[in-house]
């Protein structure tokens, strides 16, 4: 492709910082600037010499500025084809200009949400005109040079510097590139605002999943939970949260529910009669663990308990409700974030980033239930059991896979967790609990996945464990549940596997 | 704010599909219809009067269809304010015509990239005049009616016809935001294939993370490897090719190095003279996790590597290069994944979901080296031993955290892995090695974030272990260090936290 020596300049812009750099650096390459309104007014104070659009187009700008530059002879002048001879005759004939240089910038769309009073002025300063001129000059970039934001001035100037006016191919690519990178995010932000009421924010965080990592959260925390307390948000902890908010919505309806994680898994969970009892009981769970964790509570956590928790040291707590007397008594190690949550769902795709592209699927939205169970063992679980189960199988869905989970009188014993092999996992959960001196007598047991061998229901018959959760599905699920038979165990299946990686 | 009785529509479409009906109840409705070239025909040809809109404008279509619309009587004829006198008064004066509904498709990109030839075809039907209708008509979503894609046509028939052409503001706004979401997504289709060459394409996959989630891949897997053979490649498949893809990257330059992964984790790695010694010692780190395993190489698989690999079920075996026998026995196993991988680096940045947001990273960079480490500990690690710390720490950079790695002779031992507790780790990681007949004296332990007090360093040298790698930086480093000291163990410090959740 040849280069192509550019001979007239339209410029439209808000923003005026840096123009008269760039429009002195074009006339002084003999190149014609066309302008509008206030970018004309300001060259022309500056003393430099700019023709008017609305010269050009004999139309006036009308509706208070709403159209503006919306007229085929400019349009016609930055997309007629140089190298079609039928276009370049018909520009003629129409006696439109041959616009080469398109420097159009848009109104912030952030700062316009910001700076505005109300939602009119907002959508009054939504860019019909300017975004045109941009995609029909990105369009043409064989033809065209296309500069949408003043980030690009300082390239531009040493372009036009060193030559002449003249752009490669590829760099009138490169400006196309842009362009349609900033209409698309502007649209972006205009659907965003439109469906929300607000723009989704950016906030930039301490640093990423390490210290040596940049990282952003994109979103309105403000309407999920309130802070009422505590340091900043660090990625870790959004990480945490999310986790821990999860498998929290699980528990919403339930009794007094409390659950402590870490590394976005739960080290103790237990539901109890009341918040405090339920506390203690995910606390003893692995207080070791404990140690630093995220704690999360779906009911309102009182004197009594916020009392208990102060002992511990930990990240974050998360209540849909706290007393006064609680908020005086956590408030009181200063970076401890205290959060109050809503209930609320969110996020129905699950997205993130994988190999040289992005994994994008539903969120896992199916809760085991009691009446959705089969059945498969000669013994049934008893009424109790029946309850662990599915409490089991609750955790089990939001702890990372493979992990097995071990559960007695609504109280998370141990799990084990993202394991490469299920037996491990098993093996792994026995030790901890046994470790916190937990009875797994009469104990029951979830699992993520079916179980492709017999293995880990001889290993949980033999620590005392009487009951089963898992969804099926197994070539070899006949062994298993005849293993169940054998030994007096009872075994029920979900067909909903619950990977979670 | 009031419902509005609308009295004039602009069609104009790619796509005539459903627009007969859509024409036919405006006119029943008494609506007028302007109209462009080939959808005036068509609605000719089916007797639906019309209006031209080259009538109204008095301008021709030019450069062969590059420029239609955009003129300032038809867009001010969507744009003007129905509650604004002066916009009212002008729009008067000016004879612009007041247009209520504006119907406009944008022919798919998609299917323009599919379709087309060249890559000046496909820049010329980049749509210029019609997404500036669409904008323009959801900008002024207060007084007009954007319809904007077929898919809205059903619902916007039966609005019709309930409401005899009144549409509530909030059902325009509907409309509108639907507007902005497909013109952001049209310009990021563009700014893509501008900047790719090619649009990332979207596979549809069999599922998500398990059966009832529908999964998708956004991406051009192909610039990263080609497919030689195996079943299609599930949600969980990508995700451990992902894991195993950025581990191996560590080890690219490195001596022949095999690794096997399961749920994202490495569950065997070793590096030797030879390839197939690298598998078999590889394997033999877990030998029961690497069933239905995702194996990676940096080197080319052999004949007699593949003779080996063939005993092993596992999902998918990924390498630089395989020779012609190789290929033909891993082949055997129809449903093998076979993937013949490029060295390339992607994705400098990490987006996944979190709460009602995104979080957006770096990915973790850093690969620490021999020669930034710090020396902390009276004795200092043998040669050998470096190279071990180098090797682990890469390792444990690729683990799930809480993990600690164990390592011997450029041969991963065992790991433990998405741990709670650190303690947990490390003795999950020592039963595991013993368990898999490991002798662990002389061997090395990685942690992937610093040690909070000296009890893991207290257990590895119960183990047998010698040397460690960690970040650094707790307030009590120095006990760890005291403990080394005392015990001839030596221990180097990075300054790198490595966490992956």
């Amino acid at each position: 492709m040849s280069n192509r020596i550019q001979k007239s300049a339209l410029i439209s812009v808000f923003n005026k910082d840096g123009i008269e750099k760039i429009a002195n650096k074009l006339a002084s390459l003999k190149i014609k600037i066309l302008s509008t309104g206030g970018t004309e007014k300001y060259l022309n104070s500056l003393g430099i010499k700019t023709e008017k659009v609305e010269d050009l187009t004999n139309y006036p700008s009308i509706f208070g500025g709403r159209v503006k530059t919306l007229h085929p002879k400019i349009f016609g002048g930055i997309l007629f084809r140089r190298d079609c001879d039928n276009d370049v005759a018909e520009r003629h004939n129409l006696g439109l200009p041959e616009i080469d240089y398109v420097i159009v910038d848009l109104y912030p769309f952030e700062e316009t949400v910001n700076s505005s009073k109300s939602h009119q002025e907002i959508i009054e300063k939504i860019d019909i005109g300017g975004i045109s001129l941009i995609r029909a000059a990105a369009k043409n970039y064989k033809d065209v040079v296309c500069i949408s934001s003043i980030e690009q001035y300082e390239q531009f100037l040493i372009d036009l510097d060193q030559n002449k006016g003249n752009f490669s191919l590829s760099k009138r690519k490169e400006y196309a590139i842009n362009s349609f990178k900033l209409s698309s995010n502007y649209d972006n932000q205009i659907n965003n605002y439109l469906q929300n009421g607000k723009l989704e924010k950016r906030t930039k965080l301490r640093y990423g999943e390490n210290p040596h990592q940049e990282g952003y959260f994109n979103g309105n925390l403000d309407s999920i939970f309130e802070k009422i307390s505590g340091k900043d948000l660090s990625y870790n902890n959004l990480l945490d949260i999310d986790a821990a908010y999860n498998l929290m919505l699980e528990f919403w309806d339930d009794i007094p529910t409390f659950a402590i994680l870490k590394h976005n898994n739960a080290c103790g969970i237990a539901s109890r009669k009341n918040i405090k009892d339920a506390y203690l009981d995910a606390l003893s769970g692995d207080p070791v663990s404990a140690f630093g964790g995220v704690l999360i509570s779906n009911s309102e956590i009182n004197k009594e308990t916020a009392n208990e928790i102060k002992n511990l040291f930990c990240e974050v707590v998360m209540a849909p409700k706290f007393d006064n007397y609680a908020i005086k008594i956590l408030k009181e190690k200063k970076n401890r974030i205290i959060l109050n949550i809503k209930r609320k769902k969110f996020n129905d795709k699950i997205v993130r980033t994988c190999l040289n592209g992005t994994l994008i699927q539903d969120k896992d939205y199916i809760t085991d239930k009691v009446d959705d169970l089969k059945y498969v063992t000669e013994t049934r679980p008893s009424k109790v059991e029946l309850t662990d189960l599915i409490f089991a199988s609750k955790i089990c869905k939001h702890t990372k896979s493979n992990t097995i989970v071990l559960v007695k009188n609504l109280q998370l014993l141990s799990s084990g967790t993202g394991q490469t092999s299920r037996v491990d996992a098993l093996n792994q959960a026995i030790e901890k609990a046994k470790k916190f001196n937990f009875n797994l007598d009469g104990s029951v047991m979830a699992s993520d996945a079916f179980f492709p061998f017999p293995d880990c229901v001889e290993i949980a018959n033999k620590s005392g464990i009487k009951s089963v959760i898992q969804p099926g599905g197994s070539i070899k699920d006949h062994l298993t549940v005849e293993f169940c038979n054998n030994n007096d165990m009872s075994m029920v299946m979900t067909g909903n596997r619950h990977f979670k990686h």
